[in-house]
């Protein structure tokens, strides 16, 4: 058995390499939405597939969907997997590493000949990084029911439009509100994922299990102030916009270090005019709020709203704030996460719990079904980037702690 | 006299208006050196100098000169004037009000009838603001000597080098070098030019006389900490580069503000990758130090250097500061300034002594011979900017005051 899982954990090294290569851009990693690339790749996970003796087919999106069934009549689901798209210039694990490690456990019951008192499904999402449509979970979504058709009219950056786009992959775009599952049917939908982070690398530990994906909240200020000279502006009676924007980046920071679990993000900054001779007058800033309780999410939310606020007052500078996104947190499922810590404890000391800070499927296919996820250690909690990193012995890991979930999950019914 | 100085006062507004007109772009007033707008602002400018009894001359480079000569031979010469060019999109007065206060002067000398034993030379610089070749006072370096032949290769955005454009305007790029001037035949040079700050509006006067012009240093930063996943990096572990440059420039602030007369200003900022949901790892920003000290300018430009290691250090991200370009301070002339205070006195309770902040072309000449500025009220301390605005009256106490200078300098003579 432990021989076997060796096999199952090289197998799914060699594939996410082959994965790697297939890209719509030759000089890097890069797999959009219904593309050539997404074509190549859902024909060769769907080859992989079927070796694991799983019907294939694909939905009406592009969603990639393997089926291993039981013999019993009216089985419930066990839906397994990750999504297949990437970012631009990508590493080869986020994603694929899920669907593969999913096919490598359906493998498994089908060299061992096991038979389940359940179907599973191991599901290839189609889009999960929104790159070519800037959208979010369109794949999760079709599978939730909450796919918005008006998005079929988004244009890419070449014109296309999304209907047109999912017609010439194969898809069928009038066919995608009936592609919605019944929940009545689904037992749950477990997710393996790198972490993107580094607490199990700090750890030194394989695998954690996820407790929630993070609430988000998504806002632009506008600090508006009096630009002027440079020279000639005394300090007394300047209204600098950056050195207001500073400030607030300055109270952000602290309050979210202060604040168990919160992250806070000032990612884009724009002064203008932009001259190294003149008191910048106007400061847009993006600012990014994450936190596994919603509740804490707002409240740090109001808090920086109100520090913007008596900064701007101080400083007699306009301010604005307006929020672009935002997301509720999404609790991963008690029972389903209580099965995985059981079975990654046969391999690990200890067994953190960690809280996502990314988005994932999981969180949209929460809507209809119970869910869990698995994080894997990536070596520097590089995510997005070519250094992704993922060691074998912790694929290994991986495989054998979903497995565990399946066979406590078939012990209970 | 008073009736005849309110005629000149009016004149002089006349003039700022008819020049403002005067423009490369159709849209905004923007007067590039050696540009077709500067040839016919030269030429209707030239005209109010013969009005004004002056024999007129463009030198190698394209100042242009109004020589109002006494009958005494081997005179020494007093030099007037300010810069005939303009920012892009500028106002009205930033320059051009030095050059007609000087020519309202001479006029009133003229009209007077009155025989100096000095000649009086008006000059408006070519190129002060350095708009077309980025480079500063190319039109008072020409007269001091300090007038980098090299410059002549320097191309503008159209590809046309510097000593082409100064041909096409009539001027002789290879005999620059002779049109330096001799120090031992000058007076001296004084110039009105706007405050472009905001002190005599606040002191509610309208003129002010100018102790020295700041010395500055401006610099480039570089904070180079790790890009990351906003949403799954805890802020523990972050090595944010904005977190980082705020910290530097709240900093830069509170020092500034702490030390008399000193301004610092971040006018630039850049922050790399520069996405909402990604960490910055990367931030350039510039730093502009003044002050009419030298020694506290470098002793500030220090503190903010250590500053920036502290921090750095601190957050394990990497800095580098390199200094782009440097300017020692000007003294005004005590002599001429106080006769200049003098003159001043007669029109106002208060004479306020001003530093300034911003370069003129007073600091160029101050390397050949003594210099004086006066300073004179603007709305809200604009420049730089169409809403540049000096009211009448204020104008007619600049003038009365260099009228004032011009006799104390004969009455010592």
């Amino acid at each position: 058995m432990s021989g076997s899982r060796i096999d199952h954990a090289r197998t799914v090294m060699q594939r996410i390499e082959a994965l790697g290569k297939i890209s719509d851009d030759p000089n890097c990693l890069t797999r959009k939405f219904c593309s050539p690339a997404m074509r190549r790749a859902n024909a060769l996970v769907g080859c992989w597939m079927q070796e694991a003796g799983m019907g294939v087919h694909t939905d009406a999106i592009g969603n990639l969907i393997g089926l291993y069934q039981t013999s019993l009549p009216k089985s419930k689901i066990f839906l397994l997997g990750s999504h297949l798209d990437t970012v631009r210039n990508a590493g080869k694990f986020d994603g694929p590493l899920g669907v593969l490690a999913a096919i490598a456990c359906v493998q498994q019951l089908d060299d061992s000949n096991t038979r389940l008192p359940f179907d599973i499904e191991v599901v290839g999402f189609a889009d999960e990084e929104g790159v070519r449509y800037q959208s979010t979970y369109l794949g999760s979504k079709v599978l939730v029911g909450t796919f918005n058709p008006k998005d079929l009219k988004r244009r890419d950056s070449d014109g296309i439009s999304m209907a047109e786009a999912i017609r010439r992959f194969g898809g069928k775009p009038e066919a995608i509100t009936k592609a919605r599952r019944d929940p009545k049917r689904l037992l749950g939908y477990a997710e393996v994922h790198i972490e993107q982070g580094t607490i199990l690398e700090q750890k030194n530990l394989s695998v954690g299990v996820v407790t929630a994906i993070a609430g988000q909240t998504r806002m632009h200020l506008d600090f508006t102030g009096r630009a002027g000279h440079a020279g000639t502006t005394p300090m007394s009676s300047r209204r600098d916009a950056l050195c207001a924007a500073a400030e607030f980046i300055s109270a952000v920071e602290t309050l979210a270090r202060r604040t168990n679990g919160l992250v806070a993000t000032v990612g884009e900054i724009t002064a203008l005019p932009g001259a190294s001779n003149v008191i910048p007058g106007e400061v847009g800033l993006s600012l990014d709020v994450r936190h596994p309780a919603d509740p804490i999410r707002e409240r740090a939310v109001s808090a920086f709203r109100r520090k913007a606020i008596k900064i701007s007052r101080r400083r007699k500078i306009k301010i604005s704030a307006e929020i672009v996104h935002q997301a509720v947190a999404v609790g991963c499922d008690l029972r389903l996460s209580a099965s995985l810590i059981k079975a990654v404890k046969q391999h690990q000391r200890e067994v953190p719990l960690l809280p996502s800070g990314a988005g994932h499927d999981a969180a949209t296919m929460a809507a209809i079904t119970p869910v869990a996820m698995l994080f894997v250690r990536c070596k520097g909690g590089m995510s997005h980037h070519p250094d992704e990193s993922v060691r074998l012995e912790d694929i290994r890991i991986a495989i054998s702690a979903m497995e565990g979930l399946i066979e406590g999950l078939a012990a209970e019914i």
